[in-house]
């Protein structure tokens, strides 16, 4: 049987990446790894947890929890997260609000809506891996969302016409964004809302770090200065994604998208027929240790990764070479780091896999156009100090043999 | 904002679906209900989750079980479903199995690896709406799978061309089918593999009910005669969809899909940038749960759907005016009433739920082609033999008045 003529013309478009093949075969317990964005499940809230599914599986519980439920999400966790998102700025209710399976899933149904084949998306280059692959499914062209904002609307929307559609989104990791741990200033967000007022397109704001900050002032997000802009959620075009897979726990499975009541209904619609709902016993288990613990844990959270992040700075600067340049990110998982400009971040990884044992993820597969072939990826999340400067030291011989 | 503009061409397909919201309306405690197709929670086997989930939370297990997982499935549920599979006639291994949240999710991502717009899937005349919904996201049209095996390959090819495509797959739900409660027999399932060996195209084989049949003999599924015919499942173009949902819980959202090696390592790509993995600890707890008691818990439900079944076949036999007919399902949750051509399932829930309070689901929405207008599902997973013979009664009294 020829597949082939069978698979839809979107599969062209979904490529195992080399890079996680490569990766797969980081379980030697000898290799020092920086390449998983991952929580260290040491941090997990476990015993919230136990009490938590203890709780949803009581008699008073247990039949709701096992059975089906509504696409739109549990509604105790919705208005949670309403309450979370007042204090970042956001007045919205319960309709402004549709559980998903991880911001991952946000995402592809983000997608989903808004691009046809030959539709154009703007994102950073680089950006998040994981979002260029929820996009690729349908079919669009990229454009870079320019930092410095000197792109016009004209040519975008000319670029975008050339490619056989138009622009739908700009998409923007906003705080210590995966990959380069960098977070965008005031400016630059009231930038795209400028931007996507002018071309009348919607904005997806990725907040999946917002709450591991661990210096420096917290910024709004962009839903927040569109609201502060037009007066109500509903006005607004700025879609914002949400998860607990950092703060709370991943293997769970569930985030959060919010925005206007309109936009919500017709993800709900999607949701319905794509998988009919998240898992309710899950939905229950996150509301109730959320609501137990959120604050008290991420606050834990913030401790241990800022000092790892600390540690992976100054390890860095003690053992990275000349022409070696990396981002200092206020919270998050990552920092980003600038090889010299005739480096090669996969040809590294091979070699330094090799000879020195240490793993990061190569920067080219964050580029939707792939250039940045001398960057790379280093994880704090799950070494400790002395992981942190052993492996720096060993990447900085990697760096200077392969230079 | 103009939000039209901006989503995508496939947005038109995906509308609430009147039936729906009316449904939400069924809440009120004097309505009898037979229009949710769904598991009695009574029946859950909420202590063995208890354990499940408590030895997914334990030390040794619980930082796997709240932590991002590969996107694959479990490895020891996979192994488990290959042995369950190996019980239907379907020898395979670990590699012929990806986890999904639900075969509704199978169904989803099945769509999206095939159907481009303007591709046809042949699907029965009535057929599974959530197939349909989930469908429509990638802009098919349908055909009729034909029943008799009356349409030729080259009437169907043609068909499809006209539609500006080709035909992509059959879908066929083959035991006690949502909504008909109708069975597949051999013939036609063997019909459906010569269809498709003719036309070079694949087989969705929905096999959500096939733990729920109360008598008659098993039918092989038609993955199992496929491999008859050709020698190994990787020569096959048959995609098995199963699910838990009903035989242990929907709300843990686990189902699979079983094939070709090949096409199960795209459909991972695509589960990868679709929604990374379903849950972690709910995959981890379902393969507690069905080792510890798939066959006995099974063999419980069996027996308390039949004398449902049963129930409801009595009370139809004992209430239904003349001209009204109905289904004798051997397994499952559904019987199909076709009523007299001239009457309107639609009108007749509007009148029934208003002077009866009684509620069922109009079959029209499971028709691609909107035609069906005189039937109605009537689901008795629910209901205990009193309800279901006073909501016979009611509904004979409903269709007379309407008649």
């Amino acid at each position: 049987m020829n597949w082939h003529d069978i698979f839809a013309t979107r599969m062209s478009r979904m490529k195992a990446s080399e890079i996680r093949e490569l990766l797969k075969l980081l379980d030697q317990p000898d290799i020092i790894s920086f390449a998983g964005g991952i929580p260290d499940p040491a941090l997990f809230p476990v015993k919230a947890f136990q009490a938590a599914l203890a709780d949803a599986l009581s008699p008073v519980n247990s039949s709701s929890a096992l059975q089906y439920s509504v696409s739109e999400g549990y509604g105790p966790l919705r208005d949670w997260i309403v309450g979370q998102m007042a204090t970042l700025g956001v007045p919205c209710s319960r309709d402004n609000v549709l559980i998903t399976s991880g911001s991952q899933q946000a995402l592809d149904y983000l997608g989903k809506l808004m691009l046809s084949p030959g539709d154009t998306a703007l994102v950073n280059w680089p950006t998040y891996m994981g979002a260029l692959g929820a996009f690729n499914a349908y079919e669009p062209n990229y454009d870079r969302l320019s930092p410095g904002g000197n792109r016009s609307a004209e040519d975008y929307a000319q670029t975008a016409a050339e490619h056989g559609g138009r622009v739908k989104f700009a998409y923007a990791s906003v705080d210590f964004a995966n990959p380069t741990g960098e977070t965008l200033d005031l400016r630059q967000r009231e930038n795209i809302l400028d931007l996507a007022d002018e071309m009348d397109i919607a904005v997806i704001e990725d907040s999946a770090y917002q709450s591991l900050r661990y210096d420096g002032e917290p910024i709004p997000p962009m839903l927040a200065l569109e609201i502060a802009r037009k007066g109500s959620i509903e006005e607004c075009r700025t879609l914002y994604c949400g998860s607990f897979s950092k703060t709370l726990a991943p293997g769970l499975r569930v985030g959060w998208v919010c925005g206007a009541a309109s936009v919500i209904s017709q993800l709900v619609l999607m949701k319905q027929a794509a998988d009919l709902h998240s898992s309710t016993i899950n939905q229950m288990a996150i509301n109730t240790v959320a609501r137990a613990l959120f604050e008290d844990h991420t606050a834990k959270l913030r401790q241990t990764y800022a000092s790892r992040r600390d540690a992976m700075l100054a390890a860095l600067q003690e053992h990275m070479p000349e022409g070696v340049n990396w981002t200092r990110p206020e919270g998050g998982m990552f920092i980003w780091v600038t090889l010299p400009k005739h480096m090669d971040g996969g040809a590294l990884l091979r070699s330094s896999l090799e000879t020195q044992r240490v793993a990061f993820v190569p920067g080219q597969a964050f580029f939707a156009d792939r250039s940045g072939a001398n960057t790379l990826r280093l994880s704090f999340s799950l070494a400790d100090d002395a992981k942190i400067a052993e492996g720096m030291k060993r990447l900085g011989q990697a760096i200077r043999a392969a230079g």
